[in-house]
Formats: structure tokens, sequence, C-alpha cells
């Protein structure tokens, strides 16, 4: 197919932008749309500045035999808190507080555009890591790990803390759910991760911390390495062990009886 | 901040591609990038050209005071196919059966790049239909109507087969699962649906049709609408009441015995 070169550039920002993370080399723009190398080249240099300069990310060119363009999405430190803060705001609604002292978050994990940028704020923020896969526990992190793993275009993993018989054989291990108090067990498929893998935990509320310690034990039993572990909100009032964790909101106060919840800024600009 | 003409038309595509179905009026763009509205309308004209040329998707200019413009994403029925044809020949794997007569599914489906695609498939299948929400049931529906929503741009919303106390007030309905010979409850959230919504149902494997069933019950206890269903795979040898749906794939024979499965395209070119 052949393009002008005003038209070719929109169709290769379009390809960057849907294959994060991949080295593509100039030949296989040059081939597809019928250009010199050195025609594409040019192309690939306006596309870069015009991504760097508005914040869509960066371009990077790997020179040599196999080398080629990698385009990694980003995000600015402004567009970031723009999105938290409004996120924070949404999240401080006095109707979202259910009984027990839980916070309804389901519609915000289920907008696409919070998940887009939820998730290119946390891809983000472990940006120069190798990542492989993202892992999170069913049903409420899947949305969350989706979107992370949208970014980083690596494949997802979902843990289960019940036994599906679509998931062939399984591993599991044994967690402290609530407050310590129950030990339960979560199955991840054997299939789902391969070994050695560089892994990313991702969940929607941090409270105790057992569901995370789970999967850190699960990591262990597939022979793989956690990078980090970000959750889209922590509770601030519950004791856990200590662990390192990136947070995009922190629920430091909960009060059922005036119906108020308080939120604040988590620790992932730290 | 001030582009270079080219540059800006890479800014634009971005937005346009990270914001489908969105009206967004050409002097949002002009003032964005200090540029006269003439020239925001010849950037359009150009990116609207190599969007439909490479079967990226559809420009629609909305004339008048409250006009701008609309992208809506598309796949070309080439692309389409090669898509389901290369998850043809993933599906039709002897590893994936498991006991039972059951197919491993979830690698295809916690990929980004295959989600991607199954999503743009599925949303241009229901192309000119106004869709409010995308409906699944929890958990490995989950991904797929991540996927449909990002491309449709509108919320997704998850039905569980469980009570969770982090979904506040629920309504509840029956329905046949398996082979009919078991009644079992699903649940929505009260508030993850507005009254009146047109809602896309998807799911990843069709058997019975029963959850299926299920959750256009659902949708009448919120007032809602069904404009069509979409399955990532159908077992075509379930009988099952008459339902219009549209599939990707048709598994046409699952052979325990001999570690075979027959696996064709499904409906959704018909």
């Amino acid at each position: 197919m052949k393009l002008r070169r005003s038209e070719r550039m929109v169709v290769i920002s379009n390809y960057l932008i849907n294959n994060p993370y991949k080295l593509t080399s100039l030949n296989t723009f040059a081939e597809k749309y019928e250009a010199a190398k050195s025609s594409i080249s040019e192309d690939i240099a306006i596309i870069k500045k015009a991504f760097e300069e508005s914040g869509i990310g960066e371009i990077e060119t790997v020179t040599g035999a196999s080398g080629g363009v990698i385009f990694t999405p980003g995000i600015s430190d402004e567009e970031a808190k723009a999105v938290i803060e409004e996120l924070r705001d949404r999240l401080s609604e006095s109707n979202r507080i259910l009984p027990g002292g839980y916070i309804y978050l389901s519609d915000l994990l289920s907008t696409p555009k919070i998940l887009q940028s939820v998730g290119r704020i946390i891809a983000n923020a472990f940006k120069g890591n190798k990542i492989d896969a993202v892992m999170t526990v069913a049903t409420k992190g899947v949305p969350l790990a989706n979107a992370v793993a949208n970014i980083l275009n690596v494949p997802f993993v979902i843990v289960r803390r019940d036994l599906k018989i679509t998931e062939g054989s399984t591993v599991s291990v044994n967690y402290a759910s609530g407050s310590s108090d129950r030990i339960e067990k979560m199955f991840l498929s054997k299939r789902s991760l391969k070994p050695n893998s560089r892994v990313l935990i991702v969940d929607d509320f941090l409270k105790g911390g057992g569901t995370i310690s789970g999967m850190v034990s699960l990591l262990k039993e597939f022979d793989s390495t956690l990078v980090g572990v970000a959750v889209f909100a922590e509770n601030a009032q519950e004791k856990r062990d200590r662990m390192t964790y990136k947070s995009l909101l922190k629920v430091s106060e909960i009060d059922v009886k005036n119906n108020h919840v308080k939120v604040e800024i988590g620790n992932i600009f730290d």
C-alpha cells in the first residue's frame, strides 16, 4: 500500500500505539508502505518528537541488523496527577460506603477510559524493569491486570480462589484471608505462567496483604520472580507486615456511622 | 502547545485512537495546538483518508455548532478473517483438551494482542447499534467484555455467580446451569447498570445457553434492552433453545479419547 508521507505517519503512529514494547524493523514499514528506508526513518523522527513532546511515550531506535524501533507508552507526571486526583475525588463520594466498611469500586474499575489511564500510570511506575507477565486475583483485579498488561504488551495471569474445571491442572498455596484469622487456598493453572517469568502483581484493594503474600508464594512455585506490587487503593488503617508496593490511592478513614470516607493520594509518586 | 503540522497529525491521531466513539469539536484541537480551525480541518481530512484506506476505522464529521469528529474503530474483513483463522488453529491444538471435554482457553483470553483484535471484531459486528454497556459473567468473560468495551468506549458490567460483600445491593435471577439440570443464581450489583441501557452481552464459551438466558433475564430487571450476544467460541454439539448470537469460533467435535478437537469459523461472517 503506497501512501503519502502524511498518511504514512498517521498509519505508523497507529501501529506503534497498538504495539507497545515491540521491536519492529524499519524494513517492515518500508515494505508495507512501499517507501525508502530513509523516508521511514524520517517519519519515525517526526513521530518520536511528537510523542515525546506531548507525553504519549518514548520511541527508542535500536541500530544494527536486528534493529528497529520500540515504542514505550508514557504518561507525564502532570497528567498522572490529574487522573489520580480525579479518582481521589470520586472515591471520596459518601455513597460509596457499604455496610461493613467496604468501598464500592466496581464502577471505576469497569470504565475503559479510567482503566487505560491507570494502566499507563502503573506501567510507567515500573518503567525500565523487564516484565513478562502481570498477575492478579479474580475477579476484581482482572480489569486492572488487563489494563496494565495492555500497556506492557504481555499476558496477564489470573489466580483464583476457587477451583474451576476449565483451568486444567493447578498449583495451590495457602494464604491468610481477612484479618489473618482464616486460612484459605488460591489456585493457579499450571499452564498459565511459564517458569522463570518476571511478574508484576496488581490488585484493586490492599487490606491486610494476605492475598498479595499468597500470590508471592505462588510465584515461588512457578520458579518466577516478583518485579513489584501495585494496587489501585490501599486501606491505610489496616495493619500489615512490612511489604513494598505502590498505591495510587490511600483510604485513610472510613466512618460508616457518619457516612464519610477520607481518601488521599497513595505512595506512587514517592 | 504549538506543533508543526506533521507532529500535530500524529498527536491528533493518537487522541482519536484513544477516544473512540467520542465526539470532539475541532475547536478543542485548535485551542490545544494553537492552530486555525481550518488547519485542523485539513489535518483531519488526511487522518481520515489514512485511517480509512488502511482499515483502522472511520472518521465522521458532524457539522453545526455542537459538531466535531467521531472516530469509529474498524477492522477489514481480511484482517478479521486472518485473526479468526489463527485462533481456529490455536484452538485446534490437541493439548487444549481437558478431562470432561472442556477446552483450555485462558491463555488466548489473557493475551492483550488477541483480546484487542477480538474486541475490534465483535464491536465491528454490531456497528451502527447504539450500545451503552457490555455485560458478561465472571470470571472468564471479563477480559473479553473489557476488550469490547475498550473499543466501544462504554463501561462493562460483571454479573457474578456468587454474592460479594463489596458489590452492595444486588439483584438476582435464577438460571439453568450446565445441561439445564441445575438451577443456580446469578447476581448483579444494583448500581452497576443504569436503567434503560442498551446492552451487548459477551461470553467466552457458549454451551447450553443458560448463562446467556440468565443475563437476558437480568436485563429485564434493570429495564434494559438486549442489543445482541457475541461469544468467543460455541460448542456446536450442544443442544440449546433457539437464540440469536454471533460466534467467532465453533467447536464442532471434541474427542477426548483420541485427543482431537475440531474447530471451525463461527457465524460472525454470515
